[in-house]
């Protein structure tokens, strides 16, 4: 290992001006006039990969942006990691609040700052790199294999049928994923939960049109006030969720897995501030962090009836809309947890109205045991490089594509990602830490070789 | 008054040709394109009170449209009516729908068909006719003086003003309107009471930006979730507003005031069928005419917040909001109302939320004591006309204008109006039925006289 870490030390500069080049292609899937920026970034892919040295690489056509597939067999005996990344990057607007081009990358203050510095092209770049290190110093360990997509900020829209058609060639032990945060400088951590995703929009009727509200109001159920009331029902004085049953797939952490968690560093009055809250709120019994990364939640997305315009006018909306979405955490399964909210939400409507309930997207929480193999390399790895063990950290948001992998291609995936909140991934002046991009590559390094190990002892 | 009436008789073809000229006339009132036709049929309602016998009648401008005033006095010691209408009619939109030209009065099926036949173009008409009626046959038993506006149909914004500077002109004993209906055909009826109206609009924030659902659900109180729960509680399960104090000034209507008021014809399926409602609902205790007539109501008008597009964005937003309104009876004071709803509102929100109420607009609601003279002669002369007594009714809807009239005059109206609910005013294809047209002339006839009468014998 001590050889590929010397490669790393000796090839800070030219590793930076090759992502620099990377960065230069605009390649933002959401923009349409990017089209051939998404087609020649992806060349850009397969052409790194080749380079790092693995034996084979291919641009695969889908019905959206390619995805780049490479691959370094050393050993079918070996065990094999699958790397997942992507070479799409979100829209640079307001383009006017950059200080320097994003798609021109510069070096201030110790950081990268371009679009796509950190999420995901340098986090990404960082895994070519550390396989380019154990290539070419003969210290690979493992089989690697690497799948880049371009359509992770618009959904991933055509990754879940191309696993599908590729279950065979994407074989593997494990994934890795560097496409999420530390939780600090001097805080090292694995994102090991993720919450799943459950989205309805309901629609209450009440008259057949829009009516005066002075002829009509007491008489006549109103949609707003009907759904407001079904809303506020969903959720109990404890911030509970009333829905029957919806509590009852919930896994929940051991007493030793909460007590880790709560070592998270947390500044409640700063996490205030950052939002402009007087202060935080929801289910008894639990810390902001537990409620936003081990419980699930209930939240109105949008909200809309009637009149919306200046000043007034008095009528008796005919309709009235909700968006509600509710966070969901192991075990809970979406599909399952619509059925229920229908039920309950129409078990609710007074008979003077009538509702309707649409599902409009789902998705599966994700969980990684922190006794799996991976997780337990990732740690060592984390800890041989930040001299620290890294603190399990489950995460409020949804990576639809992690419990996919898990769905279609039974492998759980380690989140080891190594940017930072300050980088502003998604907003203008984008960029990621040098020091964390050189430390990731590190412990990709080590994380690889640990990682063989253990599963080469857990073989003998 | 048999002269009066013999004289009606005898110009029912004149009377119509006449109207018909002003039923000509495009004054649309919310069209700034119609401004020249507001002064020209400003002009006509001069000329044609001069025309039916008034002493003098003068266009009078206000910051809006003119106000036209006419008045004949007989005699100081005689008791006075004052008599309001509007010249202003709703636009025609969509013309398409109309059947004939809506500024070119045609009769067919026994109706005048044109914008303002009834409203108010044509019950405004009546009151000339019976006044000429009166004061060329030698009949006329009382002064009479008239006010007919122009902005009816966009809120009289001119008209409180104008009132205020003509207190010592108006003065007289009451104030006799046509612009209300009639139950139906068979039943007379005089509307008695006018709900008020109390318009707030309500603002709740949370972060100070939209937030990521995922990442921070169930942390943070929710604006939506939050408005959705205080709209829910200030209503309770038997349909009673919940604001402490709401209810104080209601003033009860006495048994027999609610004996007589039941008599009013309703068809509960035929009122549900027209709306497209399963079932009616409301306040416990109260039939659906009372639930719109003598009871106050809280209705939200409208409703907004977050992402209310295609599909699903999962936002958790910073701000939600309302547009309440509550319909009022008599006591209630709307601004002591808003001033209740405001400090209920406030008092209900939780610490996790700020919470901003606006008071956006507001009338009082009025009610004509049946025992009033000016009720009991109008009841008479609806008697001698239609056979029958007619009904009090207590109407949902407000007309800001008439407790305008009690505050700055001190005047209480008489709502005698000849409309039917068929007559589709403010809907393409307006009509006013010639029958209801020629009885209601007769009508003010008889009320004149029978109002004189009392007047006279309650000075002796």
């Amino acid at each position: 290992m001590k050889a590929a870490l010397s490669y790393i030390e000796q090839h800070r500069e030219p590793f930076l001006q090759e992502l620099f080049e990377w960065l230069r292609i605009p390649s933002i899937s959401a923009e349409p006039t990017h089209a051939t920026d998404m087609k020649r970034c992806a060349e850009w892919v397969q052409q790194a990969l080749l380079k790092a040295g693995l034996d084979r690489a291919e641009v695969m056509p889908t019905n959206g942006n390619p995805i780049v597939y490479g691959e370094k067999i050393i050993d079918p005996q070996r065990p094999t990691v699958l790397i997942y990344g992507h070479y799409d990057v979100m829209p640079v607007d307001p383009r006017e609040a950059w200080l320097s081009d994003p798609f021109e990358p510069e070096i201030r203050h110790g950081r990268i700052w371009a679009r796509g510095a950190n999420d995901d092209k340098g986090q990404s770049f960082m895994h070519l790199k550390a396989a380019e290190a154990m290539i070419r110093t003969g210290q690979l360990p493992c089989n690697l294999k690497f799948m880049i997509e371009g359509e992770e900020e618009i959904g991933s829209a055509s990754l879940e049928r191309w696993c599908q058609e590729q279950t065979e060639r994407l074989a593997a032990d494990l994934i890795l994923v560097s496409d999420t945060s530390l939780l600090g400088w001097e805080t090292p951590s694995i994102t090991c939960g993720l919450r799943g995703l459950c989205y309805m929009e309901v629609e209450v009727t009440g008259p057949d049109k829009d009516l005066h509200s002075g002829l009509y109001g007491g008489a006549v159920a109103n949609p707003a006030n009907v759904l407001s009331h079904l809303i506020a029902s969903l959720t109990d004085e404890q911030g509970r969720i009333t829905i029957p049953g919806f509590y009852d797939g919930v896994r929940d952490l051991t007493p030793q897995e909460r007590a880790l968690f709560a070592q998270a560093p947390f500044d409640e009055s700063a996490y205030r501030a950052s939002i402009g809250i007087p202060t935080t709120s929801g289910e008894t019994g639990y810390s902001t962090l537990e409620r936003t990364g081990i419980r699930p939640s209930l939240d109105v997305n949008g909200l809309w009836s009637g009149y919306t315009g200046e000043g007034s006018k008095t009528v008796i909306p005919s309709k009235a809309f909700a968006k509600i979405s509710m966070r969901l955490v192991p075990n809970q399964d979406f599909q399952y947890i619509a059925t229920l909210f229908e039920h309950h939400f129409r078990a609710l409507a007074p008979d003077s109205v009538t509702v309707q309930v649409r599902f409009l997207h789902g998705g599966m929480p994700y969980v990684c045991p922190t006794d799996l193999p991976g997780y337990r390399a990732a740690a060592e790895a984390m800890r041989q490089t930040f001299g620290r063990d890294p603190l399990p950290f489950y995460s409020g948001g949804s990576i639809p594509i992690i419990s996919t992998f898990e769905k279609v291609l039974g492998l759980r995936s380690i989140l080891m990602g190594f940017g930072l909140g300050e980088d502003a991934i998604h907003s203008p002046n984008e960029s990621f830490a040098l020091q964390n991009f050189y430390r990731g590559i590190e412990t990709i390094v080590r994380f690889h070789s640990l990682y063989a190990q253990t599963m080469q002892s857990l073989q003998a």
